[in-house]
């Protein structure tokens, strides 16, 4: 398939977004947005680095590429509104897969009522898929991971390390319960968008999405806020049938594990009712995990409390997308 | 270098466009745009499809990765403000070489007054970089190339096949004049940014960049205009010394090379001197080199004049990037 057919297949007869002016066709797209704040974020899925087609097909490979983006829009307390696509592809993929790739992005793209506006596909001897996201965000309300202050109570969404969990079941053939489940998380991550989008009416809140591992974007909010972060290791949310799964596994992967995609903040005491109201309304499971409080001599950290109250430092180690 | 040295080694220290509120450092950046419209393009180069090694130095895939998405901007009308970047690295590169792609990016990018809002590297098989531009353009001012009306002239920026001859060259030992002003129109390519953000004073239009050869830009402002665009070709612009070349070269550099970056458009001959005076301001070469006419039953045609006054339907072939 050559580019100019490709652009012409993933061409939406249909716009979702009112504030797009041009789509797809020319040499560029428009839109127009006086109301919000801007939001873009850039990111890159390489075959054999971020992902393995054994585990995934094309269908995950479009969908997880443009939800890693969406993440990244959501932890800006914004809403996606449009993406452009990059394909690098191989000769070896089929016009057949190319479609999947391209069905994947467009079902993730639906569930986030995001329009396509520009698309590039070339071959190339490996697949990458980069996918640049545009998002909107009420004017000074986009949210930053800098903002954490001593006091705030620490949160996260959903249940973590469930991606982890099921990339691990994908690469074996024990017996799992709830094994679609978690190979679902893996392979089609949900983003917390609604409730991303519900957040302006916060005075302030931290926040970052968690795709490589809460070490690390714990690690993220202490040093970017110059605070030190609390978390008491037995209140992080796992799913019930986590349990089957050995303590290592379980630790290792609700610690590090990436690509949850689910949200780690932390806001005022005063405005935690608030925040619960917002994550009832749509429907976003809430926990309390700890608490920030003040840096000793700039000496920024993660602090983990386990289940017999003993402290060490939780580090950034753990998942990179180069190790795996 | 991993992606966090990377991101923070290419961290503007000083942005230079005031619409932007939050740059490179969190999940997303942040800008704020209430009086214009916003264009957004994006466009990938691979190595070995796109470009090689053997006449490419890092910084030149870099300059010119950016300078292909400025085109398409400059394209719109519109003048560039922002890029994001994805770049795939095999580890035979050094972080030498890519110091050098940044460097390129960079001063492409200060040539434009763009900044850089977002970037992505990651190690993969094969050199990929995949650039979203962003611009702005006063609102309904968006040049497309579906505007073209009967009546209107002709006219294209610059001098064509340059970079055609510039490719030959570097893959030459032969003798040449004025070898590096070929080679850096190949490598290093001007667009005609200021040129293009000049046209808001224009009613109408219609505008493409050269990328692909004069003949498959004409075919695509004639399919989407429904008109006849005649070309004469002996108008079209060419350096003196282009004549060093053989007739064929000639003729297939300047009406099928690629990647001129000259714009190609259409507008009514009441415009034509607002137009000029655009281009005297700017110090843009302009020339008129045909006009637009309807066409009959809907077979929308670009029609060759050559110096003998024959006649020929120019098609879209030459150029392409996989047949490279």
């Amino acid at each position: 398939m050559d580019e100019f057919a490709f652009i012409n297949q993933v061409k939406q007869s249909v716009y979702r977004q009112s504030s797009l002016v041009k789509g797809v066709g020319d040499d560029a797209a428009v839109f127009r947005q006086t109301a919000q704040d801007v939001i873009t974020a850039v990111d890159t899925l390489v075959e054999g680095v971020h992902f393995s087609r054994k585990v995934m097909d094309p269908f995950h490979i479009g969908f997880r590429s443009l939800a890693a983006n969406v993440s990244d829009i959501a932890a800006m307390g914004a809403v996606p509104a449009f993406y452009l696509v990059s394909i690098v592809i191989p000769e070896s993929y089929s016009d057949r897969d190319l479609d999947g790739i391209y069905q994947g992005l467009s079902s993730a793209a639906s569930a986030h009522h995001m329009d396509l506006i520009g698309g590039d596909t070339v071959s190339g001897g490996e697949l990458s898929i980069a996918v640049t996201a545009i998002g909107f965000v009420k004017k000074e309300k986009a949210r930053y991971r800098s903002v954490a202050q001593p006091g705030d109570i620490l949160f996260v969404t959903g249940t973590l390390g469930d991606s982890a969990a099921g990339f691990h079941m994908l690469n074996s053939n024990g017996y799992y319960t709830d094994r679609a489940h978690y190979e679902d998380r893996h392979r089609m991550p949900q983003i917390r968008s609604h409730f991303a989008g519900q957040l302006e009416s916060l005075n302030r809140v931290a926040l970052n999405d968690i795709s490589d591992g809460i070490a690390n974007e714990a690690n993220e909010i202490a040093d970017a806020s110059q605070v030190t972060l609390t978390i008491e290791e037995e209140r992080i949310p796992v799913r019930t049938s986590f349990a089957q799964f050995t303590a290592e596994q379980q630790h290792n992967w609700k610690l590090y594990g990436g690509e949850d995609f689910e949200l780690l903040g932390s806001v005022s005491e005063r405005e935690w009712d608030v925040l619960s109201t917002i994550a009832e309304r749509t429907q976003t499971p809430l926990t309390k995990i700890g608490y920030v409080s003040s840096s000793e001599e700039k000496n920024n950290r993660v602090i983990l409390i386990d289940r017999t109250d003993k402290s060490t430092q939780l580090l950034k180690k753990g998942y990179t997308h180069r190790s795996r």
